[in-house]
Formats: structure tokens, sequence, C-alpha cells
């Protein structure tokens, strides 16, 4: 067996059948992700993180596998939660939900927008209708505009003492660029992710010690302190994919 | 030997000539805290739950083990370099400096503010200066403002959906006021603190499981999520030390 068959049946007789049969929340909608070894849920809250991932996922199965019904419909319904409660009326997505779909946590982690928007444009591609573009491309707006202070009012960093960059963002954002399809230009696409990926390597990369940084000062420099020193081999990985 | 005589000698011959060593900032005061087992400082950062709480150790050595000059110093350059750095100015106190005092992280943390009282009450009470009791007071004053929404601004999570109250708060409260000394008045001193050990015994104390939650409901009940579920042994056993 080739590795590429190995891969494709473990996701397709394990993961994807094990999402299918126990994250569905059939009676609000959204996606259960805190399940236990017994296939048991065992916290009913929803992170938009994950909402929307898995929204993504089925929706990428369904684009670039197999056009299953099942797995449009898993999409969909996701899709129908997060634009009914995963955000405040204008795009500003919380960080999670009760099982109900009641906002627990405030829209402070970019990255819940990131993944909306990622989700979004996916969805769309898949059936062209115009709420996802329009949900996704002002989502987007929210990204840029948060992207000099991701955290807003809730960011607890005195301005000016120790300014540093952070990787994630950039990471994301390439990720993001190569996924939006049709609703950016080709060129738009194409210059930012390329920005993207120079940013990566031209600051982040830490080619003396041969590791890419999680936080660097503003001129891509390391930092000795806690933020500075930190790396993590496994965010380095998930950049190379995206790039 | 006697554990008394064990822990004495111990804490006597060990642990407080380490600090003394290693801790002190001879050139910015304060003190530092990230030591290695070589004992060389490996960050600089200075955060205000660790300046405070060895301010107090030194001032509580001094006051009741031995008036031994050095340990007043070491106190006093510690209480320093708070008063000078460690607030905004009208006693906000921020989470963590750089080692010159430079504020790197906001007022966010009441405890900041609750450790920042007790030295400054300690230092009161072995000192006898009125800038110690007009700090320490004026701080007590946030804590009271801040008791309701001690994150304030900085608090993410969506108010109304999942009220919960939390343990660490009462628990401290119940330490500050019986370390207030005549700060307080002392049927103040002891209604406060009555007050919180009942808070911690009603509320906090789950009689069933045999455990102190460190969330529970506003009603004092259990709440079945993951704040709810949360439990800290070492964080019931402190509270003991302070009931």
């Amino acid at each position: 067996m080739t590795y590429a068959d190995l891969y494709k049946n473990e996701l397709l007789q394990e993961v994807i059948p094990f999402w299918e049969h126990y994250s569905i929340d059939t009676k609000y909608g959204g996606f259960f992700s805190c399940i236990d070894n017994q296939n048991k849920v065992f916290d009913t809250d929803k992170f938009m993180w994950l909402q929307c991932r898995q929204i993504w996922m089925f929706a990428t199965l369904y684009d670039e596998l197999e056009q299953n019904k099942k797995w449009l419909s898993i999409a969909e319904g996701g899709a129908e939660f997060i634009l009914k409660y995963g955000h405040d009326g204008v795009f500003n997505w919380y960080f999670s939900l009760t099982q109900n779909g009641s906002p627990l946590i405030a829209p402070y982690n970019i990255f819940s927008y990131t993944f909306a928007c990622l989700s979004l444009a996916k969805m769309y591609k898949i059936t062209n209708e115009e709420r996802y573009k329009k949900a996704c491309l002002k989502t987007l707006e929210h990204i840029h505009q948060r992207e000099e202070n991701p955290k807003g009012k809730w960011n607890k960093s005195v301005e000016g003492t120790r300014p540093l960059k952070n990787f994630a963002l950039p990471m994301i954002l390439c990720n993001l660029y190569n996924e939006m399809g049709s609703l950016l230009p080709e060129q738009t696409k194409k210059e930012k992710a390329t920005s993207c990926v120079n940013e990566i390597f031209d600051q982040f990369w830490d080619s003396e010690r041969g590791i890419i940084l999680e936080n660097v000062t503003l001129e891509g420099q390391f930092s000795d302190t806690f933020e500075g020193r930190l790396f993590n081999p496994g965010h380095g990985l998930e950049a190379i994919w995206f790039i």
C-alpha cells in the first residue's frame, strides 16, 4: 500500500466518519468538538476556530474529493450556525458560544475572523451564494482593520515598551489569500501571499539558529525576552504547508 | 531534629540566602525572579506579583523573626522600586515591567493590586512611613472598585451568558484583611475576613465531591462547564493557610 492510499483510507474510513457520527449537533446546529475516547460529548461549548475549520474541511472534501451531498449538508449546517450565532451582527466573530449559540467569549481573537473568512470563502466557492461572499469580504475588511493591533482593547501590552511582531498572523494570511478563490483578483492574491512569504523568511526565519521564531522585533531581529525566545516547531511546519 | 527546626534551617540557611545573593538587582532596584539552576539570571522582566511577594517576605522576616537590617534594606529597596515604577502614578499596578522599570503589561490583573497592598501594609507596619499607608489604602480602594469585574476592559467574557464567580479573589481578600494591621479597624477586618471565609465554605466548597471549586454559579452551585469543572488542590491548600 502506498502512503497516499494509507492516508486516504485513514481519512475516509476513520477520521471523517468519526466527525460525521459524533460531532454534529442535530438539536442546535453547529458541531461538538469536545468528544472523549468513548465518543461521548463531554462539553458542548462551541469554539469559532473549530466550527469554522470543520465547515472548511467538509466543504473542501466536497469541492476537491467527491460531490458527496452529505458533506455539503454538514458544511451548510455549520455555515448556517455561524452566520446566525457566530458574530455580533456585523461580522465581528466571537471566540466561543454556548451550545445554543449564545455568545460566551468576546470577539477578541483575530483568528476567529481568519478561520471564519476561510470557511466562508470555501462555502462561496461551492455554492456561489451571495450571503457567503458578503460575509467573507466584510470579515476580510475587519481583519485588515485589525492587522496592526489584532487584540484591540484586549491588548495587555503597554504600547512602545517592547514592540514585537508575531508570526501567526502573516502565516495565516498567507493561507487566507490562497483560499479566497474568485473573491479577490488573482494579482492581489499573488502579491499579498508573496508578501507574507517574504515576511516569514526575511523576518521570522532565524538563519543563524535554523528556526522560525514566534516573535521578533519590528526590524525582524531576535529579542532576548520570553516572547522572543519562544519557538514552536509545529507552527513552523504549519507555515511550510501554507507556503 | 524537630520539623520546626528542619524548616527553619532550610529557610534560613538555604532559601533566604539564595534570594539574598542572586535576586537583588543592584543596578535598577527591584528583584530578579527568573534564575536558573546555575544561579544565573536568565530573564530580567519584573513581575509585580513576585516583586511584591518578595518585599512582603523580607519585611515579614524582619517583623516577626529578627530585626535584621539587611532584610529591612532588601524590603525597602523593593518597595522603592515598586512605588517608583510599579504603577501608573495613581496606584493602578502593572502586571510586569522591564528590568529598568518601564511598564510592559497593563494593569489588567487584580492580583498585582492585592500583592502590592499586602507588601505596602507590611512596609507600613515595620517603618510607619506615611507614603506606604497612602499607597496601600489607595490600592485597597481600587481593589474594591474592581471587585465586581476584576478584569475591567480586558474581560473577554460576554456579560450575562454564563455568569460565574471565581474563588481566587475572596481567597486573597481573606488574606489581605488579616494583613492590614492598623490600617483598618479591627471590626472591619474581622467582618470582612469572616465574610470571605463564609463565601469560601458556603459557595466554593463542594461538600458532595469534597473539593473546593475554582468557579461556581452566582448561587454557589456547580457549573458543568470548562470553568466549573476546574479544581486545583494546591489552591485549596493555599486558602486553608489564609483561613
